[in-house]
């Protein structure tokens, strides 16, 4: 095997890339130039050295805490709890959300052992105690283990005195009625609002 | 920008990889194992310099001439002239021909100032006169550029002597007349065969 092949074989490792994509990318490589490649060996050489999960929120940084949970301009009342560290930077692009971060590391699926001591819930309760939180939104993926993962949550802080809500499910903004499987149809009736 | 943004600006600079598709790669790595991100940076800081194009047929190789150049079991009587290293590839997965390759480098386009000699036909030449080629099969893309190219080939080789094949231009196996394109359908009627 010759380092063009040893380069697509771990090009076609990435996640969403094939056999022809990697072979692709390898052959776009041998002719790009070789300052893109210095650098872009260096990022792959140092990311896991410069990158860490923030020990505050869990989500990815390089300077902990992070530049989030540093902000002082964010509305540290509320907090919003996803999955995976890579939802916080997707709710950032939409600058809909100015409050703090809460990265559970995954969902609670027992079959795969995974409870909520396996997730950072147990940090998340301490957080709401100390932290002054006022409202506790729930950004779970709209799942049934993304939905079993809230519900547990808000069994769990009910008794705290935070409000907890659960981002609204339904039909995508530029959707079609006719596309929408029965299940969005359905929560998107349950979710129904008043003008 | 981070360490985790900036390879994700490299990774979308790749093909077939938009922002999404690199940060989701991006986040892949994070969390895989550090042996492969050290052999990953390696093999692409060393991509460059480990892989040239082969001296006599211009595919991509470690060793020069190429595997295929120094096999002394392959016909030495045919050569495949291809546009690009990455063909030579492609062609050798089908197991369909077992002579020499050439590569051009591309094909002739006027308008970006690429005509023969900017492409390797002089050399095509040469090999033809010196290495006792018998059959010159051209398997240049089935596009304007690459018909041209061929076309070209074919004129200045006509007078060697050697027999001049292209490959076969038509319906796709496993395709279906229905969606098969005008000029498609066009050359599988000019080039049909009886039985």
């Amino acid at each position: 095997m010759n380092a063009l092949d040893e380069i697509t074989e771990s090009f076609s490792r990435l996640p969403g890339i094939g056999k022809k994509s990697a072979a692709r990318i390898s052959n776009y490589l041998l002719r790009t130039d070789a300052l893109f490649m210095e650098r872009f060996s260096q990022q792959i050489a140092n990311l896991q050295k410069r990158i860490r999960p923030c020990s505050v929120c869990g989500s990815w940084t390089e300077n902990d805490p992070c530049p989030i949970c540093c902000d002082s301009t964010r509305d540290r009342s509320v907090v919003c709890v996803v999955e995976q560290p890579q939802d916080v930077a997707t709710i950032e692009s939409s600058h809909e959300f100015h409050g703090l971060f809460h990265v559970l590391g995954g969902v609670i699926a027992p079959l795969e052992g995974i409870g909520p001591d396996q997730l950072s819930i147990p940090r998340l309760c301490e957080r709401v105690k100390s932290e002054g939180i006022k409202e506790v939104i729930i950004a779970t993926n709209p799942t049934v283990e993304g939905d079993t993962t809230a519900l547990y949550i808000q069994q769990i802080l009910k008794d705290s005195g935070v409000s907890i809500t659960r981002l609204a499910s339904g039909l995508p903004v530029g959707g079609d009625l006719e596309y929408a499987d029965k299940l969005t149809l359905a929560r998107s009736f349950r979710g129904r609002s008043s003008f």
